[in-house]
């Protein structure tokens, strides 16, 4: 009869009331990530790109890796977590050995403001280029993952398909492993 | 009789209540500085180390330049106004012109968990080289910025007065600069 | 009678025929520097880029600051050495605390070969931002200094002037200091 | 009669008189890699010294995978042999995405000057941590790889036997990683 309170499996989790609050109080931490796939000397061959529903907005967009760090959650587990969640579970992404992240993406919830932009929140974003090595099968609600070479990445259509503006953090992805981008 | 509400002159701050629920729901996003004194090269003569009451404990304690990102400001203008309320108006910080962090540090509230340590929260930090060229006048809370040489700044003892485990920040700092640390 | 020697003043200069027989056993290493303007908040307000004879076929071509590192000398010292040479004695130009680049620029001999082009030699040069506050007064073979915003240093026909592919470099440098490329 | 060259299969290789005098001129390029196993999460569990018979002094000493760059030759390219020279064809490298070093790491042949020196020449190496996945069986003139944790990778006792003051660059390494070096 007595209830035993088990731990809560989900610790980081929020209720969406709880959550609408949190975000009207503070910049929320997020994790995001460039899937690459890397040719033997490291060079980058191909980026991935994710086709889904917009959890802001519902419509159908392009968009990276991404999710919060949950309370209690290590970066590094954040960032697992989100790959797995997006890529599926044999994609066997190669996470870095360095906590740094290549660039800081600050979302703000008023458009034109900033370059990022994301109508829920102030999100914080660490972005990371993660090699993966294994099959990715998009599963939750991301539809697709599309694989581009470098170039592609950067073209002016594709930069406009990507939700919040997030075509910048490409770019800045792609300078960060040195591919071509004339 | 209208009370005409004004803009919140300063709308990151949280009440104490409404912080400490937070603190209990994500991730707090701070930053940090290590302030240094640059030679006409760029190389390290000097890294500054605050002494001040820790608003965790109470007690006398050394610690670095550190704040709360709050909603809707930007983690540079976060930077800039946390360097002026531990370093004064005359420090003249010289931001660095890239906003990837040297490293981002995690503390969580449990001690002996991790390398750092808050017992208020769950905090992760975006932590900065600042090089100040003008005079330090700590205030508010800071008694003190003493300048030590980089091996000053690696000695044992003051690592283990630093608040939450920074030694370790200390120490990463002057690997990031190239510091001798022999 | 007696001849004494005196030090040489200049131990990392290397007589033509030295320095053409050095080009084809080794990579020569060089260091470059994108200078730029910042706002108080350390974002990038303008960009610096140099007009100047090419040393390589003596066009009036576009390029950033950049020369090799001498024997003995530190890789500090060759940028510092390098900005005055190119921006004059009052730049200021404010050498950043940590020694790593935030690129490596691989310059290959063979046209076509690779994004970047030196005919005269195998080049790797060290790639910094360097923030400059003072009066720029090109001197030596630089002709000019002009200052872009970042979104002007981003344009198709800019970067089509720069020596050697250094458009490239350009675009690596507004990513890594996080300026809006859209 | 006439003697047809077949082109040179190992075009950086320099005979001894002649990279002799290259050392006295110019600086020289080299890389160095600081090998390390991860757990999934990219955390770094050990760290591989190398034990093997200096090339400098005959003498048996510890040292990290390092090794020139060829002309001609990328550094990638130059990266990935020298693993493969120093840990062996089955070592499996994860050559990171990005070709930032996490230090530039400057020797000087003369003793006492400078934190790191070579008594051979100036050179001046960029620095890698690089994850590995498969078996090492250092060959050539390496006898050893010692797989150490990041804590003993840091005991000065250590530190004093790797050649040319490396014991610094694995501190800096270790800052690099993030690993605890209380």
């Amino acid at each position: 009869m007595a209830s035993v309170r088990t731990p809560d499996p989900n610790p980081g989790w929020l209720s969406e009331l709880a959550l609408e609050e949190t975000r009207s109080r503070v910049p929320i931490l997020y994790v995001e990530a460039v899937p690459v796939r890397l040719d033997p000397n490291g060079v980058v061959e191909k980026v991935g790109v994710l086709l889904r529903t917009s959890s802001a907005t519902g419509e159908i967009i392009r968009t990276l890796v991404s999710g919060r760090v949950y309370h209690g959650e290590s970066v590094r587990s954040a960032l697992m977590r989100n790959l797995e969640k997006d890529l599926g579970p044999m994609a066997f992404p190669a996470l870095p050995p360095s906590p740094t992240p290549f660039t800081v993406a600050e979302y703000l919830p008023m458009p034109g403001v900033s370059a990022l932009h994301d109508p829920r929140q102030h999100a914080v974003a660490l972005v990371y280029v993660v090699p993966v090595t294994g099959d990715c099968a998009p599963r939750q609600d991301a539809l697709e993952l599309t694989w581009l070479t470098p170039r592609e990445a950067q073209s002016a259509d594709l930069r406009g398909e990507l939700e919040g503006g997030r075509g910048l953090l490409l770019t800045q992805a792609m300078a960060h492993v040195g591919a071509n981008l004339a």
